[in-house]
């Protein structure tokens, strides 16, 4: 059965004829490539898990977050002095080379992976120290000088390194959500002003209704999104707090007293984001709370983008034989078979988008319902896809303002005649004739195809001028003074 | 907090100043209403689970299986010498008489409970028990005479007797779904029929595509559900497999070694199924694999019939401002305050259906995978959500097409008018004038609002006769002959 | 096929041959039995969604919610002169009877329906009107002197009535929801104190790891679930923003000006619950983002309090060949085959519980998907699962806390023999010893079966007294100052 | 805000310095580097769709399988006359070399893409077009003698082309799938023969139930798995049936009515699978059906695989303080923090890819239930999870048997010792000394601590030689003719 299983792309291709510098661990030794800053728990960990072929460097923001971690953690126990000042500053700039992007090569292992991201952690100590060991003039390996776990993991633990990590890297890479949603909501109400005063049939059930204007339509788009920015920016907060200085359980062993309160303060420092200690490191270390309920503000986000862009296609359906109410601008040849064919490609793929972060969040509440005793294991899956979810998002709110609804037109003359066309202005028409001559008129346009108007002139039911001025459109589509003949 | 909970309204009411006798268990005496066909185990758990206020009644086809099996049960163990015959028989004519529909009243506790269906099975096994003494002429309790345990629920234990009652209860209630899913395919098939000469416009992602017939889209309708009646029938067969005899593990431990073979083939004759022992019986008693099985066909089901339901509420749209395609009948008023509107609310109904078929999936889905070592014991709420799931599906195929396929009228001429005025007809055309000529013309109809039709004539790309001969629409909706002239 | 299909429980059943009135609608004349207060449009709708047989009244709050609601609107319509006083004060009259608990055996619509929550609104309109008409000594269906549409619903729409109900439904359940999970907490930290020094094994991925208390574990538990009920308290404030006075699509058509402000106000006081206009009437009605968010804080709440359930089970497993460090409260006997047999039935229920919720966010994220345009037809289905998550969270909570938390105890010496005896002890003794030493002495711990205190006296690492201090329970629970003796 | 977004890796990098040659297509001309094979279209969606950062050639399964059906075309328009010969076989000739691993570099569009699909038939449309030119001789881009539209795609739409890709792709890597489920199954078995004779505690509720054998829970282990496999096999066929020949919307448009019929026959020769032609054009066209039945079967693959690494991480808990009856295979250090912890790494990274699978699942159903009309635009995004959950899955299989399920070791006398000890024993004993005294026994030993075997010696129950023979592990763990002396 060789070769039937891949070897995925994202491991690495290092010659075994290169040279080597050997390791051990407490399973035995290995031989590491020698060039390479990762050291041998990362290549174990590489040979064990061969799942999505998507490392941790697809997510520079994980990479970066574990470095700052590191480099708060080595500031922390310089200051309580667990930690020479020489040490110490050869972690910290080799985490400061991280954070500025170098390196990134070197974090290798799967985005899914066995151990609650141990693999993870350790991928960022044996980088972390073997970087320090060169800065301080030593060659790669050289643990007793600087040692992933003795030195750079020092007074940490995976289970409080690890989710503090996947934290800062949703803190990070959150604001370019929110600006890629505010870009679209800013997008929207221009489309909002300029469809102002462009009157169209507003639809229930699909159904014709009564008169909007496309400028409401676009307006509620920006309102609703704009919405969930709120909600964005409230729930985020609950990833400021963090759980550094639990190590294993939250229990605190083997650490300092005051180092808790250091590390918290220095990474804040370091990352410019004020971080906060939980309350409760015991629950906050197996606890994946914050995850889901992030998640379930994506999934909420998915659901909003997802209906407008159904709405996009709707509304842009046609262009003969559908409602053809706005145009989207063609970024793309619609079929190879159908001449002139233009597709709503861009709405699709952020309606496929919505569906993965659908998907996504289920994925992550099965895993934190994993969760058992005092931890849960499965974070890796939740940091893979709470991230990807974001970036996901990002991307097709970004895509979706800057190809697509930047350049929405409007077919203002096919949107007034549906209306004018239409047996839904009988509504507006009603507090003035009543119900029952109301729905008598209805039904009659419905059968004989007159227009609603036609048939209330013919009755004499409303002379002209109240016609035109109770079908007005700016009246029709806001509240007004309605005085009821007979309401009944 | 007095009253702050819902005492559910299933929950019996029985007056506590009526005649009780005195029971007893492993923890202890209670008084149990005399009058109760059940006993005191039934009556811990209907104090413990106070969850849904759906009790077992809710879904006749489980009391009746649970009745079924209990019967098999008592034939086997005669037969083997465990029961004398008239506790025998006396067991066999109460589990009878429920399977005829009586004493279904006395099935209370909720479906949603603990103990992974104990509490079903004991409820049953008392229930049995009482009804049988009572036909042996003893008083209810007289427990020395026919036990709950000792007698009825002789050589079984729940984890045999409550997953071969859930699929029992789905191979009996599944009869009707599949009824429902045909009676449906017949009428798509009869409108397909009706409308085989409506030509109208084929829509790609909500685009203007290709002509075809009304008539083809209805007979996908009936081919896609009839798809799923072949899945439904195939996969149900997976409920055949039982795990009688397997007692609490699969072991068999403390039953006959001529029982297990004698117990399925007297299911097998009292409810007319073929019944067939599990391969492995430790794997089937604590697998719930068929149960996820047959819930994604739910589910699959689910998908399509949803789709179909949005294809009917698109086409119906309008009826000024929409496809305006066909008409569904109408069955209520369709809004207080929109004199004359009439909404789809059948399909609209079918979809919420689909949504809560594909939600209980995920119950189940989860439920199912919380299986641990020799047990599942969420079987409880995975049978609620499957029987749910069926009985919902089977309501809403039935009330689709009852009340609103069957009456489904089409609006031909402007079906046909939105073909002919349609940029569409150009991919007909295209192989007879060449792709750059049909390219222009389909920009130069969508700029200046002409039709393909006309464009050629006046450009004198084919003749008239040529044109009516290509465009004729038996001829548009099939394969055939083309002669590509000049195809690039 | 007749009789295939049932006739759902829930359905009135009204003999035929009863007195009857006639009434009509858009769609014609139909007999209503005479003595019942709803009318031809429940009428048609109990024939039209025969679904779960579960009917409105199922959730008095809702009926409530729906009462207040047209009372709100009736005040605001008599204080603008819309409605005669007499009028008024009958439907106001009518609203506080239903508010009281009196009618609700009239609201007979399945939760699950078509038509946008229209035929919900109809209910009560009908229900209203009919009382109200009594009130003022007419017989029922004098629809000319109160009727349904031009009365009870006047200046409102299904679209701005029933999400509003929806809304205040919710706030009304909520609070029972709330303090179910405050008692929870309560019961969790007691025993938090009560077993605050009883020192446990702490695990992770399922592994010894180093000491905790027991205390410590339930700690967590009551801080995790509080967490939630402030989240739950925030989102909830997301219900009090309201769409009334949006009508149809949100432009408000006839409406009068000042009514949108006057009905917030009338419902604010009915209810004790301040509601506010949202800002964006249009956006607000199609918008079920709310739903969505709450939702996912209930599905938040949900892998929570499975987590915790899942814990409770996995600490009391045994009792001899488990983990065995708790024991829950027998509530019930366990096996109808194995004597003696006590199972976690409380647990196993509530872990249900928290699928079905899980599964019920999964209906509801699907359904607020589903929005078209102007609204969101599967409103009801949204309803109907949101909730029945929350009056089914509310009681797993309840009962949770009182059937099975309230009475756990401890085995206390056999949680402090498994410390005794584990290898986990030497990460405590680690800082003392040198890593070399501790990965050593675990080695030889797991392979001759030695206790690691034991070896570590043997060899003369550290004298008996040092191990005592470094050992002591409320040392290794908590941080310390370390001393890193080589720390290599 | 620029740089704010990804310009994600798998993009092409191509120098805009480079030679460039001129292509146009419906929306105007654009410049392409003049070395690559792929052509306007696929440049414009580079540049429409940066979502995943994932390309088409991630699938390198989905890339072959494009090429077949390209070739498959090609043969049969040739056959027919519609293509000259030396095209028919340039084309075929550059298909073999995609088939046979070549040119994958030039398949980039991101796999979530908007337009059905048409990005990826047009990337393999231009890279056949331009490579079977080079190989007539001529420089890319001369379309005049090969079009990417009028030769590649000739007979042909996205809409047939990209469902028929994706069936295919399935197919080829289900093989991989059921190999690594069927090593699984037999390395199950291996071990199950192993632990044939190894006498352990059965638990249900995670409480003591009854003894069984190790071997027979590893038994189950491959059971269970072995029916997946019979299940992919049998659902897999559903892929066999695809719609080639119906191009647009199924009606075959522009396709010669002997086409269909060839391009299958020559599909089957070309990929060795048996494809037959869906009865029903129109509904094979817009169903997802298949996707959502075998995701469906991936999900319960899913949840299987989980429940048993479940079970396993739960074996192996421990190694002191928990059930300790396996010993799993170290893989890795466990704990940067805890000396000599070793974790169940493989397992757990498991029980994540089942999660990703579920949650793979939930985003294919909501994009099936998308559909409208004629096609389900949303087939990208379905392509892309499943093909990514057949991968990880086999992987995951592949991982578990190699890397932990084949070195699993047993403690056999801790398994044995645990029996002993047990009350579970009571069980066995119960026939043969009666409910009535079992229970009491089960009492006392709980209480007292004392073992059953003990008690029943000691108040005379059973001779030590009955008891020896009662309790011979053979005999508890299967079926045996039982004395009930006074089943009361």
């Amino acid at each position: 059965m060789k070769n039937n299983f891949h070897t995925l792309k994202s491991t690495p291709i290092f010659s075994t004829d290169s040279e080597t510098r050997r390791e051990r661990d407490l399973l035995g030794e290995r031989d590491v490539p020698a060039d390479v800053y990762f050291g041998i728990q990362t290549l174990r960990a590489l040979e064990n898990f061969q799942i999505t072929g998507i490392a941790l460097n697809h997510f520079p923001c994980l990479v970066k977050a574990l470095a700052m971690v590191k480099k708060a953690a080595a500031l922390a126990n310089g200051a309580l002095g667990y930690l020479e000042p020489v040490i110490q500053d050869a972690i910290a700039e080799a985490c400061d080379e991280i954070i500025d992007g170098k390196l990134h090569d070197q974090f290798l292992v799967d985005m899914i992976q066995g151990g609650a991201g141990t693999s993870t952690n350790m991928n960022a100590n044996e980088v972390v120290a073997n970087r320090a060991l060169e800065l301080l003039g030593h060659t790669k390996g050289t643990y007793t000088v600087v040692h992933p776990n003795n030195h750079v993991n020092l007074s940490q633990s995976t289970n409080d390194v690890y989710p503090t990590a996947i934290n800062l890297a949703i803190l990070l890479s959150y604001n370019d959500l929110v600006r890629s949603m505010e870009a679209l909501c800013i997008e929207f109400d221009k489309k909002a002003e300029t469809f102002a005063r462009i009157l169209k049939m507003g639809r229930t059930q699909l159904q014709d209704a009564v008169p909007m204007t496309l400028g409401q339509e676009f307006a509620a788009f920006a309102a609703t999104i704009r919405e969930d920015v709120a909600r964005v920016k409230e729930l985020v907060t609950l990833f400021r707090e963090i759980n550094m200085g639990g190590t294993a359980i939250g229990t605190g062993i083997n650490t300092d007293p005051g180092y808790r309160q250091l590390v918290v303060k220095a990474l804040s420092e370091i990352s410019s984001i004020d971080f906060v200690c939980a309350e409760n490191l015991v629950e906050a270390t197996s606890d994946t709370g914050a995850f889901v309920m992030f998640s379930g503000v994506m999934k909420r986000i998915a659901v909003k983008i997802s209906k407008i862009c159904n709405d996009l296609r709707l509304l842009s359906s046609g262009p003969r034989a559908g409602l053809n109410e706005i145009n989207l601008p063609p970024m793309q040849p619609g079929s190879s078979i159908m001449p002139g064919k233009v597709n709503p490609v861009i709405p699709e793929v952020v309606n496929q988008v919505a569906y993965q972060v659908i998907g996504n969040d289920l994925t992550i509440t099965m895993a934190a319902e994993s969760g058992q005793l005092q931890l849960n294991v499965m974070e890796p899956v939740i940091a893979f896809n709470l991230l990807q979810s974001i970036r996901l998002m990002t991307q097709a709110m970004h895509t979706l303002t800057q190809r697509c609804v930047n350049n929405i037109s409007a077919n203002e003359q096919h949107c007034r005649q549906m209306v004018e066309n239409s047996i839904g202005l009988i509504t507006a028409v009603n507090p003035f004739i009543g119900y029952e001559n109301a729905t008598r008129i209805a039904k009659q346009a419905l059968v004989t195809g007159a227009s609603v108007k036609q048939l209330i002139l013919e009755e004499g039911l409303l002379s002209e001028e109240e016609l035109i001025d109770i079908l007005a459109p700016e009246k029709m589509t806001q509240p007004r003074k309605v005085f009821y003949t007979n309401p009944t």
